[in-house]
């Protein structure tokens, strides 16, 4: 018997699909936002996909797993950019799509089920208490919170509560190891690190315990500039502004706004740069005398204003944010991709005004303000129209001589998408958690070759990628 | 039939004091924290109380004012620390405290009468929906919301959400005008500057409408270092720590936490600095796990494990910060007076250390770490062991030699306790108001003597105050 077929007779009862064409399509994410992944992994796929319905269920894969050393992939709502959720060496995808209930609203806390989908969560903690979380993904209505937390690193509410990476933005993990008998740990402070944005490599969560914070009705307001970079000072001096709360904050430059937010398109010049916020409903005055100070400023559109038949059928402004305004790019224009950059505090603003002069309409600038270590400053995830894959590299590296670090989204190591570091203490949590190195095989460049030369600047290729 | 005998008969029916030595009482504030204004105002005192029981009768008494040439000195709860409410052309005191109610409380918005205590407006906004004010003075269990926004400048609260000068930290306020017939004002946005901190000198503030955030069990906890720089640079750390919610960050050097808090001393050795938080009970851990990183740190005190015996007759630690650390100096060594100073981001750490070297136990440090225009930095209420009106004038001049520029308290004018300047909207919104100048007569120079020279570093003598 094939360990596949020992595995199968070992799990009888549970869900299990390996029907190739379901199974391929549930071992996918958003990997092709990036025209190098795309090529790299368009094969890949899993043997088989398991949806557990509870814990117990979850140690029971496991442990045949591991008896049978079959890998195991786990797999939120795989709306993850950079293949984090792609089997690359098939075995088990552990959709974690049942395991979604909220256990447990307090004041500031919710206790909630991995595969927990954002917005539900939020759903239940705004009725139970007008509370919600404090950051979520473009995708809040699509991704998991587990995937988020295994996956993501911040987005909608990083203005306020930076990432995830912020001490304090995840309370408590419980997570499973892969092992003869699969332990069961309860994570907290300092040790939440060890599984956070490890991309399931060493564990599997299967419940968060997350802060919450006052939920309001948040008004979508876009603001219009003529000239981008008067978009962007904007956008810094209102992110300073201590008493305006705001949740989102996005300068995007023209003519994305227009080209791309198809439904907003009514209200946006082609030559218009925006910015895109939510802002608090008892914070609309104040954010409009703000407004009413710059003189380059005007408000294009604002949500609690607008009559109801017109605001039918527009998305909410945080899905033109994020990976959502690339989305939507994508979908005008195919032949686009994306990078990732940090521009740091305190000179952000004039490095943008660098970059934008530099490379002008082939990477038209999208910014994210955020909270970074204290400090207002701001990501990017410019649009790149995207010629070779040589010119991306060269656009990363003026990027990097910039003083502007990048994240490369087309990687799909968690080494060479973040700051090309070994993470010493996810390696020797791996060590302990999954010691046949089972889980999400390929992504952790430390566990598969701890040699690795990162500075040779070429592509890591795990060896274990089954061939298309 | 003299002026207060016509007041006095217009006014039959409404809740009237006359009796000299109540009235006295009702005249003053902590104005005696400084030796300076001690000398100048202790004879101030107003002719009589009046304590409305509506807008109406408000309204009432600022039109018998005016027909009859009354000044009129709005009280809150009178804990000003600069003489604020003290009338220093007798007249009437015009005192709040029964226009008390809390009118409406929404998400995110509270609106109450302006003569609210403080703590009783979050009393009731917990009890209703889990929410409470951004900001409190440490007068919390005493002083008024109209008399915080009139009076006040922040604190608790402030390392989230900056001072009350801050767009969005006040939504509306209800204001009523000093003429024949008084108009009644909705101020928003912009114009709510006219009327904030300026000392009641140019209307009437009867009804706020406030921002909320959601309310939790604050956390108090006390953190212990050997060198009191050691506790600057982790209260500078910790406000810079995104993800941690704290609701306080004040640093107090030794010996004042030992000698000046008597309740907390049993936690305290002498030589110890602290930095008094209150931290949110679920960042409490990670709160915990960041402490534990800072090996000069320790966590001398936390509400949240000491046993309740303990805790009971421990004051909150609200009541140990702010103003409430000189008031305990002042109870212990009635000597003692104290500064106000702004160490400007980004070298607030080194200004306050060149500070301390160079003014030692003469002006033993209290820092207060504050969001200021988007940036973590800290306000200075340092103790001076006071000896002379020149010396101390010295040792503000030492400050703004240094950089750090002098909030003076020890002044009882808009202008030369602010930044000695004109704030022309208010001056000109006083015009409007207050066309005769009766509101709180002597507090803003502009009105009193356009022409004064502010350079002259004198000290502004109001002729219209009554000598004793
Ligand atoms: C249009 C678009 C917009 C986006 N915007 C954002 C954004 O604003 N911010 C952001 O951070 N990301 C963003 N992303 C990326 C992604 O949507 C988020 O990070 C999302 O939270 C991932 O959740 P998921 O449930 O889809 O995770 P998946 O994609 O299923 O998984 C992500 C990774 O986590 C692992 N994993 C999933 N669940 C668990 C678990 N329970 N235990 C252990 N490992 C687990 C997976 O193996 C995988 O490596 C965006 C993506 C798209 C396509
Ligand atoms: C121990 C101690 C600690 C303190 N801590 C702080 C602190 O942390 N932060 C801070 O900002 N301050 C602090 N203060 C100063 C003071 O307590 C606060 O500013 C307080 O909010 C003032 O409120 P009150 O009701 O006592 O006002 P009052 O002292 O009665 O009045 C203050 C000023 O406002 C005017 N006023 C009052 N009500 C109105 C109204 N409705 N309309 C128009 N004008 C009005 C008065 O005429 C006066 O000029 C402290 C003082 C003490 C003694």
């Amino acid at each position: 018997m094939s360990a596949l077929d020992s595995l199968k007779a070992d799990l009888s009862g549970l869900q299990i699909e390996d029907n190739p064409q379901i199974v391929k399509q549930k071992s996918r994410d958003f990997f092709w936002y990036s025209p190098v992944l795309k090529q790299q992994l368009d094969h890949v796929t899993g043997d088989l996909v398991v949806t557990p319905k509870s814990e117990a269920e979850v140690i029971r894969v496991l442990k045949s797993c591991y008896a049978h050393d079959v890998p195991v992939t786990v797999r939120g709502a795989g709306t993850g950019n950079y293949g984090q959720a792609m089997p690359l060496s098939g075995g088990v995808i552990l959709n974690l799509a049942e395991l979604n209930k909220v256990k447990e609203i307090r004041p500031g806390v919710v206790v909630a089920e991995a595969g927990a989908i954002i917005s539900k969560i939020d759903e239940e903690t705004r009725a139970h208490s007008g509370q919600e979380l404090r950051l979520h993904p473009s995708t809040y209505r699509t991704a998991t919170i587990g995937g988020f937390i295994a996956g993501g690193s911040g987005g909608i509410g990083s203005i306020n509560w930076g990432g995830l990476r912020d001490l304090g933005n995840v309370i408590r993990l419980r997570v499973l190891t892969l092992e003869a008998e699969p332990r069961v740990l309860e994570m907290t402070g300092e040790d939440l690190h060890k599984v956070m944005h490890a991309y399931g490599t060493n564990g599997v969560i299967t419940e968060v315990e997350m802060p919450l914070t006052a939920a309001y009705d948040w008004v979508d307001v876009v603001v219009g500039f003529d000239a981008f970079m008067d978009g962007v000072r904007f956008a810094d001096a209102v992110g300073n502004q201590d008493g305006l709360l705001l949740k989102e904050l996005a300068p995007i430059s023209a003519p994305l706004p227009h080209d791309y937010f198809l439904r907003h398109q009514k209200y946006i010049r082609k030559d218009q740069s925006v910015v895109v916020c939510m802002v608090a409903p008892f914070a609309m005055d104040a954010f409009a005398a703000f407004v009413g100070r710059q003189p380059k400023a005007s408000i294009l559109y604002r949500s609690d204003t607008v009559d109801e038949d017109a605001k039918k059928g527009l998305p909410p402004v945080y899905e033109l944010a994020w990976n959502h305004t690339t989305l939507r790019g994508l979908r005008v224009d195919p032949a686009i991709t994306y990078l990732q950059v940090l521009y740091p505090f305190p000179n952000h603003v004039e490095k943008v005004r660098i970059m934008t002069d530099l490379l002008g309409d082939e990477v038209p600038a999208h910014l994210e303000f955020v909270r970074f270590d204290g400090k207002i400053t701001c990501f990017g995830l410019p649009v790149v129209r995207y010629t070779t894959e040589e010119r991306l590299n060269e656009i990363m590296r003026l990027h990097e001589e910039n003083g502007c670090p990048i994240f490369n989204p087309h990687r799909y190591t968690l080494e060479e998408g973040g700051m090309k570091q070994t993470d010493d203490v996810q390696l020797a949590f791996k060590r302990e958690a999954d010691p046949k190195g089972l889980l999400n095989p390929g992504k952790m460049i430390a566990w598969e070759d701890p040699n690795y030369d990162y500075s040779s600047d070429k592509l890591f290729l795990f060896p274990g990628l089954k061939r298309a």
